[in-house]
């Protein structure tokens, strides 16, 4: 399906945009989403313990899978025999494929991996036979996917790197991005490009231009640290990017899910996230939650760790006004027996939550973006 | 719910039964099931893997429940805090609880516990403290889980046990039943007895005629093995059963879900079942099919499963002409990946797909019985 962006309404006090993405298919029918937008991750081509219909019940828009993962198991070939990714999995709604390089880069860091101009030698982390991924070979297997948007595949550089490294890298990354839309040959399907550039000014300047000059379907952030110590690094790169990227184009920060950083993203411009955090969150015990203090008037808490014994006897829903299928039909202390007893539903009923939370939270920027109010709501939300 | 069961229809070749099970609620509301009927298992409150929408898509009748293990977790006070057990798990069809008794003497068979006539001594699995369960604390803690359908708290002999052994049991258990009925003490809730007796002719009828001069709401046969080796011995501790059961009351053969077992114990006068296996096999990547057999047309094959490798490319569902939700979206290749990458999807999907299959079984045999060709359905069955 073919994507347009289109901002509705950029914010009077920030630059963040309510916008819509419209996917129109061969058939000339259209599915329209709105931004901000969290998508949730289907790694291996299914949404950790969900059904398709219990991902739908949470009204996501696009939907994760992970080339990487997909390449090893089941192969492409096989969901190309399926009739693409979408059939293989039963999700008829928009599907994105990253470009496996931030598995090949971040799953394989302690080992032997040997990063080359012409692509990254690494090891199958299934079986440990040798593996080789290109840019080429990376939209090769996002095109038979048959994904809906597709992205560049780009060396994703460690936390680490150094000014000169990361200079080095980007100018590799742009290579590649070069090389893969070159072979890109799937017309259904759209390609994105990805900014890196960790959080130097210049870099990100540079690497967003002349991303932007190749002309993509839309424009990634990459390389921002998922950690408490990196929150100001992640906001220099969103802030440091998005004033290059094209107004009609939709922006994506990738892998990034605290509800905290959306809104700072969104703030500087971002339309679109990712994150596994919901569904991993969930499968440890732990929910979501807005507005909770310890009892000690601590550092706030916005999740409740379900297997805690304070839930034992605890007949409320996980959050009061939470529309949730789980909030709307099972107490705390459900969930508390379910995941001490390490029973599967518990997960399921908790990725549940925790996803519909995200895309709530997109809901409630959106709303505030519309009315010009989202200082306000970041005041608020930071104030609970 | 109180229950009544009719017989609509017996079969003119066999003792089977078509009947149905009418629950009436204190408002005067009523449910009304079919019989055979097979029963899915949700062991702690939640039939593994299983959300109740997806449960309720097999269409059932009723589900058990174990007391042995809400007994422990997360006891019977915060379940009857919660308003009761169908409250507490979003299950608002009819629920039968165990007595706890199979899991007593099975689950602990290697370890000490101490059978004497006020109860069994055992130690919890959970945190090994010493716990007591008599046949009147198995009533009460059902009484407190609010289930529609309690068991009589019975003495489970090890399949090992002689003559004298079962008749000793038979006559305690007896007396077991007897103080259980005395403490019931929840209007709206079923009590079932249960028959022993091995595969012993007069100790069945001893024991089932002795049960039914209790005059209990339903009864249930016990202590039947479900290993290959046994099925002589399950089909006899049947048929030794029933000729002293009444036509009016339900009967219900305890833990019993291969189909082979479910026909022959049907054509014997059964009318209601329950297993672990379809959600266990499930976990494991088994599907349960008829009319399989290997290549070389050896012994029949009744499961698939879908770890093999030969399922990699097979994009056909696990059954052709079954309706189950899995089979209507999903195909063995997809089924086969998520299995092979232990995603939960996968457990969740065979799940419903095997639940289905019983439950699907149970109203074919229902259609033979109403036209009187169980065994003409039994020959075809055994053929494929």
């Amino acid at each position: 399906m073919k994507l347009n962006y289109k901002v509705i309404h950029t914010e009077k006090q920030t630059k963040a945009r309510l916008g819509k993405i419209i996917f129109t298919d061969k058939d000339g029918t259209t599915q329209t989403y709105e931004t901000p937008m969290f998508m949730p991750v289907g790694t291996q081509a299914t949404v950790k313990t969900l059904s398709p219909e219990q991902v739908k019940a949470t009204h996501p828009g696009i939907i994760l899978a992970n080339t990487y993962h997909l390449w090893l198991r089941p192969t492409p070939e096989v969901i190309k025999e399926a009739g693409g990714l979408h059939e293989f999995m039963n999700w008829h709604g928009p599907i994105l494929t990253d470009s496996g390089g931030y598995q090949v880069f971040s799953l394989a860091k302690n080992k032997k991996k040997d990063i080359t101009e012409e692509g990254v030698h690494f090891k199958s982390e299934i079986d440990g036979r040798p593996l080789f991924l290109t840019p080429e070979k990376s939209i090769q297997i996002q095109n038979m996917l048959d994904s809906d948007i597709a992205m560049s595949f780009d060396e994703c550089p460690p936390a680490t790197a150094d000014y000169a490294y990361l200079k080095n890298s980007i100018e590799r990354t742009l290579r590649w991005a070069e090389r893969g839309k070159k072979v890109h040959n799937n017309p259904q399907q759209n390609l994105f490009g990805i900014v890196q550039g960790g959080p130097y000014e210049d870099l990100r300047k540079f690497s967003a231009i002349k991303t932007v000059e190749m002309d993509f379907d839309g424009y990634a952030i990459g390389g921002v640290a998922n950690d408490d110590e990196s929150k100001d690094d992640m906001y220099k790169a969103v802030e440091f990017s998005t004033p290059y990227l094209p107004n009609d184009k939709v922006r994506y920060l990738m892998g990034v899910g605290e509800p905290v950083d959306l809104l700072e993203s969104v703030i500087r411009g971002v339309d679109i996230f990712d994150c596994v955090s919901p569904t991993r969150l969930a499968r440890h015990g732990n929910a979501l939650v807005t507005g909770v203090r310890s009892t000690s008037q601590g550092p706030k808490e916005n999740r409740l760790n379900l297997k805690n014994a304070r839930f034992k006897h605890d007949f409320t829903p996980i959050g009061t006004t939470c529309d949730c299928y789980t909030c709307q039909n099972y107490t705390r202390a459900y969930l508390h027996h379910l995941m001490r007893c390490g029973e599967a539903f518990g997960a399921t009923l908790l990725s549940i939550h925790n996803i519909r939370f995200l895309i709530h939270f997109c809901e409630q920027m959106r709303e505030a973006i519309r009315e010009d109010r989202l200082l306000e709501f970041r005041d608020e939300f930071l104030k609970n």
